[in-house]
């Protein structure tokens, strides 16, 4: 199964990057400056997990990948977005992420601030354009992009952040450690298979099902980065490991112990599978790669 | 005229506020802080000018100003974003506006990073579920989307934030005050009145026109923004004047001085009022409101 799912997600990386390459502006003029700096996150080596979770779940029920591609483009971009500003001062304050210096690091606060703020706004370009385009159903659309903002706003992501930084120094209590894990990953991951079903035209029943099986790998997916940041190697992780329990966040393995965690994790990705019960041999990636996710090692 | 155009603004403000009451969340639950930051901003007294130019837009082709409020609401939350992260301690760094205390004076800077996210992210919520309503036709209405992503976005007021921040304490050059103008205001304000008239089903000819009315006022508003800076009194501002001077800011007057910029003004809200020539008299109110933009006091 690993090395099937591997070569999957290399496969549909390599999609995801030639996509992004293709939609994503050149540097020039007088903001050249805040271009560079969306392409420098943005281009950093991330896993491109949440637009090939969009892929997926549009060839689980017959889709195509390249069909959902600008929509899991606009996935990624918010995803990139979102770790600008958590690196940032204010928030997280992190110096390092995969390996390189974070973008306020390298450009400075104030087109940090603004370059995550343009990837946002760009995610939402390359969702209507696809529409414009003419290439997909505008009732299915607008319902994705809806979904999409609701993941990544007050109510999914945004929310979460708010809730991990409040939380800082504060008891530990499972019902702060489960909103955050369920806001700040669960949300996004969970959208971005949703959508790709949606897209491809699954039904409502479909539509449910993947989205209990995205919650669950979300979850999951969480829960293996609070381990990674204990257990962890720094230099695969591109940051210091640790750093969580420094800095008095409220995780998964300090709220529960990392026997436990590893035990709802388990859960999780059964029920993840089990969610797929109705989907045939297309499902086989998805279901592979809920297995996957809790063996990363970065 | 001037009686005429302050009624109508106020009609259509209080349509704005208690639209903009009805769509945004009361703050609950655990990330309450972030919507209670949301709010602060977004109802601390704006003169909701992009809305009202919205409406304005729909009504001039013969379009109501209640159906486009969900859009016109979402370019108001768009701006409030955008005030936000202008007023930051990495950007402006400014304390007050509106005479109240910026947001991040208010709830810290995380906080007020996120809740201008949240904001962002909320507007393009309010626009996908007004076409999942079914109250708009849905390419016009991703059309509308596109056009305020660009104008929000990289390509417009984020780009004109980056230049007006970078340009600071340099050479008073007449190109960048001009690129600073078209995209960290003129960009949106544009974009407001198009997509009104968009949205009210004009014609190809009746957008491009009412595009070059939104660029000219949009233009005219800046320097007034930039004038008043000088010129206007603190008291009614909400904020200190001279600001802009004292960071070495790249302004109309200071790149043109006053008299010069006075002159654009005025000719710019004659090429407003020129491109509605076509329109007949529901377009009253805007060329009302080009002429009113120069006389504002703050």
């Amino acid at each position: 199964m690993s090395r099937r799912i591997e070569d999957y997600l290399e496969e549909r990386k390599i999609l995801v990057e030639r996509a992004l390459e293709k939609f994503m502006p050149r540097p020039s003029g007088l903001a050249g400056d805040v271009i560079r700096a969306m392409n420098y996150t943005l281009f950093a080596g991330g896993k491109r997990i949440r637009p090939v979770l969009c892929m997926a779940g549009a060839e689980a029920v017959g889709g195509s990948a390249d069909h959902v591609l600008p929509v899991a483009c606009a996935i990624e971009l918010i995803h990139s977005y979102s770790l600008i500003h958590d690196d940032l001062p204010a928030l997280d304050d992190d110096d390092f992420r995969r390996g390189k210096l974070t973008n306020h690091k390298v450009f400075g606060e104030a087109i940090a601030i603004l370059a995550g703020d343009g990837l946002l706004t760009l995610a939402f370009n390359l969702m209507t354009r696809y529409g414009l385009e003419g290439k997909v159903e505008k009732k299915a659309l607008l319902r994705v992009i809806d979904l999409i903002a609701s993941a990544a706003g007050y109510q999914g992501m945004v929310g979460g952040q708010v809730v991990d930084i409040s939380s800082e120094g504060k008891d530990q209590d499972p019902t702060v450690v489960e909103y955050i894990h369920t806001h700040k990953t669960g949300a996004l991951i969970a959208a971005s298979v949703t959508a790709g079903v949606i897209l491809a035209g699954g039904n409502e029943e479909e539509v449910k099902s993947i989205n209990t099986y995205g919650q669950q790998i979300g979850l999951a997916f969480q829960i293996a980065d609070d381990i990674l940041n204990i257990e962890g190697n720094s230099s695969m992780m591109g940051k210091e490991i640790g750093g969580d329990e420094e800095r008095g966040k409220i995780t998964y393995p300090s709220v529960f112990g990392i026997t436990q965690s590893k035990q709802v994790q388990r859960e999780s990705i059964d029920h993840a599978i089990e969610a797929l019960n109705s989907f045939d041999e297309r499902a086989e990636p998805l279901r592979d790669l809920a297995r996957y996710i809790i063996k990363r090692k970065a």
